[in-house]
């Protein structure tokens, strides 16, 4: 539960974001990724600390995954950092486009683009619902789409394509909302060109 | 609740961090940053995706806002971004150091040092306990150290000095924890020198 928020409790999705360019570059590679996406399906903000994203959850995803592949995809080692959030009992009802259909603007751009990334999630189902089974069948889901799953302490990382992890994520949400979970928060850092070599999976 | 660990309810405090510099030094400003941080007294591990840190809470915050000011001290922009946790049900007992005392090893070196930081922060008492006011007492806190507090979508806003934000953020969350609230987690994102303009605050 977020503090300092106040009313409602629409399904109203949104996404706290980030995406860290590691290159004196950064302003550019975030700017030109910017350019390339389509963010009229959702409402968005951008301050000093993240960005906002508000919307149905198709687009929510979709703008977010879009955003980090644009700034990624030529080399640079870029990390994305957000928390995705829907039901909180604190939350607002405005900042929010929520007539659109379901139809993603971006996915055709980003969908056949290869990006093989590191990333870890946490899953933290506030309100309740039959979520673990849900869970455990989407993450069957992701191995079956060829993302490798293994634990790590506070987390669970996936490796594999940024997409594919992307829709997975994206399915492990949806799904979670719909078991049952008045509210639902899943934070996802995902790493693309590390120069790092693989890390000690426990 | 994070998926895919098991056992124990131990009192086992963790962080799984990363410090991302907007710069093409990135790696030589970690690795110099490490390399000023007593780690002696938390377990700590690096992979490609986040650094994990266990231990005592004093310990865990001790080396998380060590390396992160250490980081940013030389003006770099630099964004830290953290998920504490204690009490997780699905967590396990290893990989900690719970013997040490409370002494911290780093404060001597970074309380001192002053650097101006825009930060979100969200807590999730997922266990239960007396947490609101206890949040609410330490926002009133924070305040009276001269952090500004605003609220966002998601998540609290503060601005302020480094080491005063980590110092609040640490109260918040032992205060939390000894409130009753079997299983809290904060997320923590904290952006220094960043050549932004202060952003829109709702």
């Amino acid at each position: 539960m977020e503090i300092q928020n106040y009313c409602g409790t629409s399904r109203i999705a949104g996404c706290s974001f980030s995406v860290y360019p590691m290159a004196d570059r950064f302003k550019e590679i975030i700017l030109e990724a910017l350019k390339t996406v389509d963010t009229s399906k959702v409402w968005i903000e951008t301050d000093d600390v993240t960005t906002l994203v508000r919307g149905r959850i198709p687009h929510v995803f979709d703008v977010t995954s879009a955003i980090f592949i644009a700034a990624a995809k030529d080399g640079d080692h870029v990390v994305f950092n957000g928390t995705y959030s829907i039901g909180c009992p604190g939350d607002s009802t405005g900042d929010v486009y929520m007539a659109e259909d379901e139809t993603k603007l971006n996915i055709s751009n980003v969908k056949n683009i290869k990006l093989e990334t590191a990333s870890k999630f946490s899953l933290y189902p506030l309100g309740g619902g039959n979520y673990m089974d849900t869970i455990y069948s989407q993450i069957e889901n992701m191995r079956s789409r060829g993302i490798t799953v293994s634990k790590s302490h506070y987390s669970t990382r996936l490796d594999g394509n940024a997409f594919d992890v992307f829709d997975g994520l994206e399915h492990v949400f949806t799904e979670t909302e719909a078991s049952g979970s008045s509210h639902t928060v899943m934070t996802v850092t995902m790493s693309a060109n590390s120069p790092s070599a693989k890390g000690v999976i426990k």
